[in-house]
């Protein structure tokens, strides 16, 4: 029910995921009323259908902390049914604050890891692609949680963009180890004190983003979504600018149908649905967000990047690298006897 | 003597802004056995030049605490050439910190600015342009240096960009009132109990600021150095995409020639090098930042761009704003005698 164009945008797009990856189920979660004849048109996708019905929806409005006290929503039981293990993971174009706290109360976060983020990745220039972390789940995060972004945005390139020595970098207004605010040199020290060191880079710039210097981007989720969505403005602005060009004069319309393949190439390269699904990691399950604005096209990648996160086992392998990093640091503390309370 | 390609680029960029505006002159600061030989070779520039020796150069690592220390940098005698009145305005390319340290020191502040900002100005998909503010002086702000950010901003956008209503958005990971940190919510009550309040738009996100959303973006220098460098990240990185496009095929490569006219307005039209010259605001003093690594033609857009901040008296206007923002609010307290001194 989330997402400006649902419920017929999500439909369409697991036709797609499905056309792709013809293993594919679906558990849909909606009004019977409006999904129910939506889905009886589309008999290919209906097979792999189990249509649930549900009596509320969390609007695009709804303050977070409403939305989780409604239980029949149609978020909230895509995530209770992650939970049960019905369904492998969820995937939602609705309200982002509501769908981070609703699968922050259902599910919980793996143990050791402090909050969940949100993590996307994104083309460069270098070639190949780049993921950055927190992209809006925390405005403020501490050093200790910007080491663990580290830690999970380390597992995400290996696991899902198969780079298997990545390099990480802290976002900051500056390259010297100087700079910016006292948060993001403690959390430097703690990642370059940690089993990671070795491939932390130290800290990067917003050009590094689209420029690819290292391969995972550690911020906080206020500069992370900024980011995010600057260049998202700024990609439009100069997808604009080019067709305003192409439009200018009789000739430069001529060069435009001549290279009008490689365009679409170009298009197809830089086209923000093939980024679409930001996942909320850290989580006890795999929960993807779709942007609300997306089509069809776009909501299949969102469910095809849950389809990874499922296949490469991420969240598994997120729990036994925390663990494994929590074991040494913090061995259990040997039973002391003590005659008496402190005094403090 | 500061930026990569200095102080070749300098005093190429200064004979370009000659030719633009023949009445300009310039004092050059740096080291005469360097620079004294490059100016005698273009004796049409040299008629306008009055080199002035210095011993010493703000290295772009310095910290900003130390070169505030010596006194003979070419830097720091440019700025105080502005203090003297000698000069009108000083541009540099050199370190930022520093160029931003010695002018706080030597300059100091608008009476009623807190903390001067940095501002520069992008085009937009709406058309025309945008400021943006602060771009990296200040990391973190409190809500009332946000509001004189866009006292500041709104002055600006008047009279360099001849905008006559401009609007504000504070920028944010949202657009609805309750969205981001707290400081960002008090900025805002502040704005809009302001005089500027009829212009405030309220929040905007990171793609409202190639959207043109709004006329002034406000925000703090860890965000907005971000955002910037973000947007120039992805501009150089669609571009490239581009040239790859029309590398890919024959065909492309014919439709290129033949668009290569459309295609060099385009390039122009997002030409980095037009828009460098980040502004050094809320200071008794006109200081333009180029970027470090300019060329010739982008340091003749920062000379530009300070002789447009003196052409246009910017300074004198924010001072008149702000003394007429803060007479009614604050007017004198009213003398009490007091009996004795309280007990705290």
């Amino acid at each position: 029910m989330g997402g400006d164009a649902a419920p017929e945008m999500v439909l369409a797009g697991a036709r797609i995921a499905r056309e792709r990856v013809p293993t594919l189920k679906f558990l849909v979660f909606g009004d019977q009323a409006v999904v129910g004849p939506k889905l009886e048109a589309m008999p290919d996708l209906a097979e792999a259908v189990t249509l649930r019905h549900t009596s509320e929806v969390v609007s695009a409005e709804a303050k977070p902390s409403l939305a989780l006290r409604r239980r029949d929503t149609s978020m909230r039981q895509a995530i209770e049914a992650v939970r049960t293990g019905e369904a492998s993971g969820a995937v939602s174009a609705g309200n982002t604050g509501a769908l981070m706290g609703i699968a922050m109360l259902v599910l919980g976060t793996i143990t050791g890891i402090r909050r969940p983020a949100i993590v996307s990745y994104f083309p460069t220039r270098r070639g190949g692609e780049a993921a950055m972390l927190d992209l809006g789940a925390n405005a403020s995060c501490d050093a200790e949680t910007l080491q663990q972004f580290a830690l999970m945005g380390d597992v995400f390139v290996r696991s899902l963009l198969n780079i298997t020595h990545p390099t990480i970098g802290l976002l900051n207004i500056g390259s010297e180890a100087a700079k910016g605010p006292e948060v993001l040199r403690q959390a430097a020290a703690r990642i370059k004190d940690s089993p990671l060191g070795a491939r932390f880079h130290g800290f990067v710039e917003g050009d590094d983003i689209a420029a690819g210097t290292v391969d995972v981007i550690v911020t906080d989720g206020f500069t992370g979504n900024v980011a995010l969505k600057t260049a998202e403005g700024t990609a439009k602005l100069m997808a604009g600018f080019l067709e305003d060009a192409f439009r200018s004069s009789p000739l430069a319309k001529l060069g435009y149908l001549l290279a009008r393949g490689a365009l679409a190439k170009l298009k197809l390269r830089a086209d923000p649905r093939r980024y679409n699904g930001a996942m909320l990691i850290g989580l006890n399950g795999i929960v993807v967000k779709s942007h609300g604005g997306t089509d069809a096209l776009g909501f299949a990648s969102a469910i095809s990047v849950a389809h990874d996160l499922v296949r490469h086992r991420f969240r598994e392998r997120i729990a036994s690298e925390v663990a494994a990093l929590a074991s040494p640091a913090q061995p259990d503390a040997p039973v002391v006897a003590s005659g008496g309370a402190s005094a403090r």
